[in-house]
C-alpha cells in the first residue's frame, strides 16, 4: 500500500513535470520566415537586459581541444558584472565535478555547480520528481558520470560498471533474475553497452514499470576527434526498441533545466539567454522556452545559412564569436 | 563511376521493392466493425480453396518445448493433397538449416526450403536487389544464421561473432577504422551486441551511405521459457538512435516473404493461407497481403478476445488448432 502511495506519488510527480514541460513547449517559437537576424552590435544593452548567460561548451566555449579566442577574458567580464554562468553538456559520463577538470585542462576555472551536465540533470530530475520517497532504487546504464550525481543526492543505484562484464543466462530456464526495487532506469552513453544490461532495463520497464529516463538522445558524440562516434541516441534507442516507450528526456533539449533555474535562482526567462553554435537545437531550445537567444558562428553554423531564406529559426541575436561581447 | 552506377542501381531496386511493399500493403484489411469471425466447419472446402500454407510456429506448431497435438498428422495429410508448407519465424540467430534442428527436436521432418527465418529474408533481399553486383560485403550485426544465409548466395561479410571481443580505440585522437567496402548492415538479433559493433554500423550508415536492413523488430523475444527477453528491436533501436535511419525490414511483417513466393513458384496471392495465433501480426499481415487468413486458438488469443467489440481483425476463418484441419 505504501509502496503503491509512492508510485502514485512519484508518477503525479512525473505527470506534472510534463505537464510544464509541454506548457511551455507549446509558446510559438520565433521562426518567422524572412525574419531578419541581428547581429550584436550594441553589447552594453545586450548584457544589461540579461542576467543569466547558459552557454553551449563546445563550437562556443572550445572548439575540440582549444579554447576559443579571448573566452577567459568573456568569463571574466560577466562575473565582474554579476551575470550568472551556466555551461550545458549533454556529456552523461562525467558528473559536474568531473567535467570541471575539461575546463581546468584548457585553463578555465569554473564552479561544479555552474555546470549542467545530463547526469546532473538526471540527477536534477529525480529530485523534483521525489524519487527518494518511493524507498526504490534506479538501474544505471551509463557510465561514472551519473553514479557520482546520484550520490551526491543519496539515491541507491545498481548497473553502470558493475555490470560491464556480466553475461545473461541464457541455457534452458536460465534468467536474468529481475530486482523488483528498480523504480527508474536512467540511460546515458555506455562504451560498455552489453545484453546483460538491455535485458535488465527491459525487465525493470517492461514487467516492473520502471520509468525510463533519457540523459539525452545525441545520435552522435565526440569521443575523439578522429571521427563521429555513436552517441546516447544509441543506448536509448536500444532500450525504446525492446519496451516500445518513449523515455522522460532530461539533458538539452529538454526544457527541465530551465525549471530547475526558474525554481531553484527564482530566475526571469526573459532575462535568460541561450548562447550557441546549432539553430536547430540551441536557438530553437531557447526560443522555445521564452530566452533570449544569441547565435555565435564559431562553431557548426556560418552567417550564410543563418541568413539564408531556407533557414526558419531567428536568434535575437548573433556574433562571430562570444568575444564580441567584450566591444 | 562504375561504384556508383551499382549503387544506383541497388538504391533502384531497393525503391522498387518498397513500393511494391506499400502498393501491397494499401490494400484494405478486413477490420470492419461487428464484421463476424467464421469458425472453421468445412475443412475440405477450405482445403480446396488454399495451395499454400504458411504457418507462424510458435502457438501454431508448438507450444514452448511441446508439439501442439495432432500437428505431424496435420502436416502429413497437408503435403499427401500437394500443399506447398512454409513455416516462418522471426529467429535470425539460425539459418534455414540450423532451424531444422527446432523441428527434429519435436520429432517433424522439414525441408530446410519449407524454412522462412528472418536470417533467410535478409539473403533473400540481397538477391532481389542485386546487392552482389555492387562488389560490396555486408556489416552483420547478429549470429551464425545470418552468416550461413549469406554463405549460400556467395555474398561476402564481415561482423557478427568475430567481432564480439572488440573494443573501439577511444584514446584521444583513436578511431575505429571505417570500411568503405560496406554496402550493408544488416541487424539481427546478436546477444553479443557491443559498443564496436554500434560504431561501426554508424559508420558504414551514416559515413558510406550503406543500406540499413533489419530481420525483424520484435521488442522481446524467447530466448528460455523462464522470462521474457530484449528481442532484435533493441539492437535495430541502437543502429536507428544512432543514424536517424529506418531499416528496410525483411522479417514479418513485411510482406517480402509473399513477393519472394509470388515470384519464385508463381503462387496465386489469394491461395495462399496465413495460419497464425496473433491478430494484430500474423492476421493482420494475411489480410493486408491479400491473403487468405485462419486464427489458431492454440497460442495467445483466446476466442473470448477474437469475438469481443474491441477486436477490429477478423480471420476469414478460426480453429481451436490446426488438427481441425483433419476432420
Amino acid at each position: 500500500m505504501a509502496k503503491a502511495c509512492a508510485m502514485l506519488l512519484l508518477a503525479g510527480a512525473a505527470r506534472a513535470f510534463r505537464g510544464m514541460r509541454s506548457h511551455h513547449m507549446a509558446r510559438p517559437s520565433r521562426t518567422i520566415l524572412g525574419a531578419a537576424s541581428t547581429k550584436l552590435s550594441d553589447p552594453k544593452a545586450f548584457l544589461d537586459d540579461i542576467d543569466v548567460f547558459i552557454f553551449d561548451c563546445d563550437g562556443v566555449i572550445w572548439k575540440g581541444d582549444s579554447l576559443i579566442d579571448k573566452v577567459p577574458s568573456v568569463l571574466e567580464m560577466l562575473r565582474k558584472l554579476g551575470k550568472k554562468i551556466f555551461f550545458v553538456t549533454n556529456n552523461s559520463t562525467k558528473s559536474r565535478k568531473g567535467y570541471k577538470g575539461k575546463f581546468e585542462s584548457l585553463g578555465l576555472d569554473v564552479e561544479p555547480e555552474e555546470i549542467f551536465s545530463s547526469s546532473f540533470a538526471a540527477a536534477a530530475y529525480l529530485e523534483q520528481t521525489e524519487f527518494k520517497k518511493t524507498g526504490k532504487k534506479v538501474y544505471i546504464i551509463g557510465e561514472v558520470g551519473i553514479e557520482e550525481e546520484l550520490d551526491l543526492i543519496g539515491v541507491p543505484y545498481i548497473g553502470a560498471s558493475s555490470d560491464n562484464d556480466k553475461i545473461a543466462n541464457m541455457k534452458p530456464g536460465g534468467k536474468v533474475e529481475p530486482d523488483l526495487d528498480i523504480g527508474a532506469v536512467i540511460c546515458g552513453f555506455d562504451r560498455d553497452i552489453n545484453y546483460f544490461k538491455i535485458q535488465t532495463a527491459q525487465l525493470a520497464i517492461n514487467e516492473n514499470g520502471a520509468e525510463f529516463i533519457a540523459t539525452n538522445l545525441d545520435a552522435v558524440t565526440h569521443l575523439t576527434d578522429a571521427q563521429e562516434w555513436a552517441g546516447n541516441g544509441a543506448m536509448v534507442g536500444a532500450i525504446k526498441g525492446c519496451t516500445g516507450q518513449e523515455p522522460t528526456l532530461v539533458g538539452k533539449p529538454s526544457p527541465l533545466m530551465i525549471d530547475y533555474m526558474e525554481k531553484k535562482f527564482g530566475l526571469d526567462r526573459s532575462r535568460i539567454c541561450m548562447v550557441g553554435d546549432r539553430l536547430d537545437t540551441d536557438i530553437l531550445f531557447g526560443n522555445d522556452n521564452g530566452l533570449k537567444s544569441c547565435l555565435t558562428l564559431s562553431g557548426v553554423t556560418t552567417e550564410e545559412k543563418l541568413l539564408s531564406a531556407e533557414n526558419k529559426v531567428v536568434p535575437d541575436f548573433y556574433v562571430d564569436s562570444i568575444a564580441d561581447y567584450l566591444n
